[in-house]
């Protein structure tokens, strides 16, 4: 059928119309509204939480998933910071990009305007509820939310909060919602609501991204997937190079800007991997290598082809010797995600042959992956990472969730 | 099987590297190439465009489309002289949206950079295919190219004098190329190319652009379909109203920003309408009214349901009495296509709200819809006008042809 979902798509297409003659005021009003709002509700919503909570333990969730799940006072409070945080970012909207005068006295500005309806698909954590709908809400979108069935009943929660903000500050409250059937069908739903959806954006594992991106007839942006690379090059600090690995590696090796793969130059990688091991070897991070490698460290195990291509998301890390800054630069076109590669170097033209040949989001010079992320970026806080090129690469911020609208005046001109 | 085209994406992938390391100079010189090329091979290219001019008036094509196919030796020297024109635009490459400090001391710049490989699906259009080559290369991109079977002659002649012009400059010829099989397939194959296609445009009819955008795995641009209207407000200069939704409806009916509908005050209706129409007579444009607008103009046809919603590309107007602006931008929102909208109005109040909550790629006051492109825009030519509100809207050129990437300078920085 679909169509409580094409209702609750066409309810949010008249919220946008509505939002979209709002000034940044009223926004950023409502905001605070709902930080507040959420503070005040803090019981209702760990009560929520606690019934997800249960319910996943008993369903033998893992114990880092379940630590993502949970809600806390704190948590709560963190949220509702963020969200004043949100608020308190300049506006997105309503500046032109210039005026331009065209020879027949037409006047052109490209004004910044709301995408409309955003929609985001997204696993059991029960935070991005919030920071999405106020990142769309700050930016002018109505939202439509897909979490997860393992939160199902904390969104709820924080959504019927928020939704009654949004009424008391006189805003239309389906400009955030949430869609009440957390099954796979819902997914495929919100995937066909053409001329309803401006932007889908899918957030959790690399099968559900591939599927969204690959079947959705509404516009995607692919995010998230990140088999990132660090690459020791020969005239590197070796102490410092050790210690980006090992950051980059084991800090959250959950996350998309984890590292996956060390490359290393073989001039320097008798030194350097035993160095790097050591640390590694501190998380018991599983090494897996390359031939050359395994003349190194010989207690490693082989790495496989298909290791070169894996986003472990884990503490394993594969290992490659390579002659230089060429070589890395292939193994990287031939295997990355188009995510984060850093190189760590003292090199100037190694560095800028790396900054210059490598395509992906972000090329970092001796600093670790892990900083591509909205809020270290500067943007206030992130609706999700872009490994495509179109519309956003990498870090997606409030500015990301905005197009443009040509607006030319004219005296009469016809052509 | 779709290896050709499979192979063909890769050495247009292994091109565009190439291609992002080169600096403006090299690319702007083969364009010069490119054009000179064309210049001393116009007699080959005439040949080739003969025998598919032939070919196509044996078949029955319609005159406006034999003359979309037809070259002569003016129109080869427009298209160098175009090329030449795309030669002279700025860079839209290499330079940093700026630079911003983070507090730990990463310097975080986002860099213009090429998207890589721009595939393009379009019609009969012969001129298309070195206009698209040109912008692709002016912003760094390999090209792939699927023209119409009617054209694949003159689409043949074109791309091979522009490969060699590209190897004679020193640049990998893979960076244009053409698709072989003409047939309905290959556009199936070509959007299937993930990880090598960067960006997908489809260009002709309204049912090909669905078909893709709802269909292909890459990245599209939804272009092209354009249900515009003209909107006469009552205070308007009824004279210069006429002109314009004349211009716009009837200086070149065949295209997407020429205007389909007639909204007009019903104050101003009973005077307004037999001006227009005079007007419009003169090209024997066929009226469909609603019943207020039968009333006054009671020998034109009914408009229908489905009249509202047709691009008609054609000598057609549906014409609808309103009563004011508020239900104007109210059937605009129902009916429209996000593509040109325009208001003919003398009260402030009436524009400001039109372009407010008109949302549209671009929304005109006092001047006809068909500006929409890049030449007007002055954007030196385009490759499509995008009608979705991601990456592009409007006329995209060749900024609209880039992406960024992040480049982080760190002093060995973890997080």
């Amino acid at each position: 059928m679909g169509s409580a979902i094409a209702l609750q798509g066409e309810r949010a297409k008249k919220a946008a119309r509505e939002l979209a003659k709002l000034g940044a005021a009223a926004r950023d009003g409502a905001l605070s509204a709902i930080a507040e709002a959420l503070l005040a509700d803090t019981a209702a919503i760990l009560e929520a939480n606690a019934r997800d909570f249960a319910l996943a333990r008993e369903n033998g969730m893992r114990a880092a998933l379940l630590d993502r799940l949970l809600l806390t006072e704190d948590r709560v409070k963190g949220v509702a910071r963020g969200i004043l945080d949100i608020a308190a970012l300049p506006d997105p909207l309503g500046r032109s990009d210039g005026e331009s005068s065209r020879p027949n006295g037409l006047r052109i500005s490209a004004r910044r305007v709301p995408l409309g309806v955003v929609a985001i698909i997204y696993e059991a954590r029960p935070n991005v509820t919030a920071d999405a709908a106020a990142l769309c809400l700050k930016s002018g979108n109505a939202v439509i939310l897909r979490g997860g069935k393992e939160a199902h009943n904390s969104n709820s929660a924080l959504v019927e909060t928020m939704r009654r903000a949004l009424r008391e500050s006189g805003l239309p409250e389906d400009a955030i919602s949430l869609v009440a059937d957390t099954s796979r069908e819902s997914v495929g739903e919100l995937m066909e609501l053409t001329g309803t959806v401006d932007l889908l954006i899918p957030r959790g594992g690399a099968g559900l991204i591939k599927y969204v991106c690959e079947n959705a007839k509404v516009p995607v942006v692919q995010t998230g997937v990140g088999n990132c690379h660090v690459y020791v090059e020969k005239t590197a600090d070796l102490d410092k190079a050790a210690g980006i690995i090992f950051n980059a590696k084991c800090s959250r090796p959950s996350v998309c800007n984890a590292a996956e793969t060390l490359l290393v130059d073989a001039e320097i990688a008798a030194e350097f991997l035993p160095k790097a091991k050591k640390l590694l070897d501190t998380k018991n991070t599983e090494l897996r290598g390359c031939p050359e490698t395994r003349k190194i460290l010989p207690e490693i195990s082989a790495a496989s082809e298909t290791d070169w291509g894996t986003e472990f998301l884990d503490y394993i890390l594969a290992v490659k010797v390579v002659s230089g800054v060429g070589e890395a630069i292939e193994h990287i076109a031939k295997y990355g995600s188009g995510h984060s590669e850093a190189i760590i170097t003292d090199s100037y033209a190694a560095a800028s042959r790396f900054t210059d040949e490598i395509d992906a989001a972000a090329v970092y010079v001796n600093a670790s992956t892990r900083f591509t992320d909205g809020g270290e970026f500067g943007l206030g806080a992130e609706i999700g990472i872009s490994t495509q090129k179109t519309h956003a690469r990498g870090p997606m911020g409030v500015e990301q969730l905005t197009s443009l609208k040509y607006v030319v005046h004219g005296s009469g001109q016809i052509r």
